[in-house]
């Protein structure tokens, strides 16, 4: 996606060999009009899936989902949880995700309500770099008897293993861009 | 809002004499649709204000306020971050807020890119109950000189005393329903 490219050169700020902030229009400042955009590329890539609910996770992924679902006829977002809340319901699936980032492992829920059996689920989220908060996504979905229609990624570390152990297991997985490398603040597309 | 009324009532669940949980289309599943009503009546509330931008707070707010944006053409929304993040700027505004609910004081951030001196800001949130998120974001927007223009609010517990906190700072407060009691699982409108 030509447009996210650009975006991304003009507004990210790179450190170091593998860390890219967008935190102008995705992370932290959202760009609502640039999130219609990737809604619509959302679509555009899984236009000949059936698509029942979105899933994704909170925080970032909270924005992405919503806009998007409007280019999917406004379908229903599930957000899975990260953190202990007092108000989630105590029947959840659950599952283990290893964050790299932080160093621990946290603990990702979604109530049953919201994720039933034969439902076709669309995974959306900002980032795909080691992939296992996908990978904890897709288990939610198989704990639930759903079927993964796809994961969506807005920015693929394509330097990180994410892909590899998505392909793997059969994931339709589209990135709306991949970075080859982050080399001395330069950045480099597929 | 009456559409929001019976929303409430045909999906909402309620315990004790104050717990209310809208899982299923504001805090964890997501009715995008809607949203886009909550959204438009934003902008009645607050049509004859100047806004440049929604500051809202992780996680619930991002979708309403990313829904939100788009009935005020598509502003810039900016969330509040709850939890220490490696990524965030170092350079931030950042208040403490208590939690009832968790018992416990949490810091709120927010980068000082994303909030600008004279810049007009709408705080929106979910929930409005003991009133120190709200005046939390109002610290926020103060500490960066920009103004605010309005806290909007889905749902507001009338007997609590957020309300009473916020006018009396001189805040133009907008809750789309309040809630007067809820008693025995009964819940009474204002």
């Amino acid at each position: 996606m030509k447009l996210l490219q650009e975006k991304i050169l003009n507004e990210g700020s790179v450190s170091g060999n593998d860390i890219l902030k967008v935190d102008s229009f995705l992370n932290h400042q959202l760009d609502v009009e640039f999130l219609n955009e990737i809604g619509k590329e959302f679509k555009n890539r899984f236009a000949n899936e059936r698509i029942d609910k979105i899933l994704t996770i909170e925080a970032s992924g909270i924005a992405i989902a919503s806009i998007a679902s409007q280019h999917f006829g406004s379908i229903p977002v599930v957000f899975a949880k990260k953190v202990e809340s007092k108000n989630l319901d105590k029947d959840v699936y659950e599952t283990k995700v290893y964050s790299f980032t932080k160093d621990k492992e946290y603990s990702v829920k979604v109530s049953k309500k919201y994720l039933n059996s034969g439902e076709n689920i669309l995974v959306l989220d900002d980032f795909l770099a080691n992939g296992r908060a996908a990978l904890g996504l897709k288990d939610l979905v198989e704990q639930a008897n759903a079927n993964l229609s796809g994961i969506g990624i807005v920015i693929e570390k394509g330097f990180q293993e994410g892909r590899s152990l998505l392909e793997e297991v059969g994931v339709n997985l589209q990135s709306l861009v991949i970075i080859d490398s982050i080399d001395n603040g330069e950045i480099k597309f597929r």
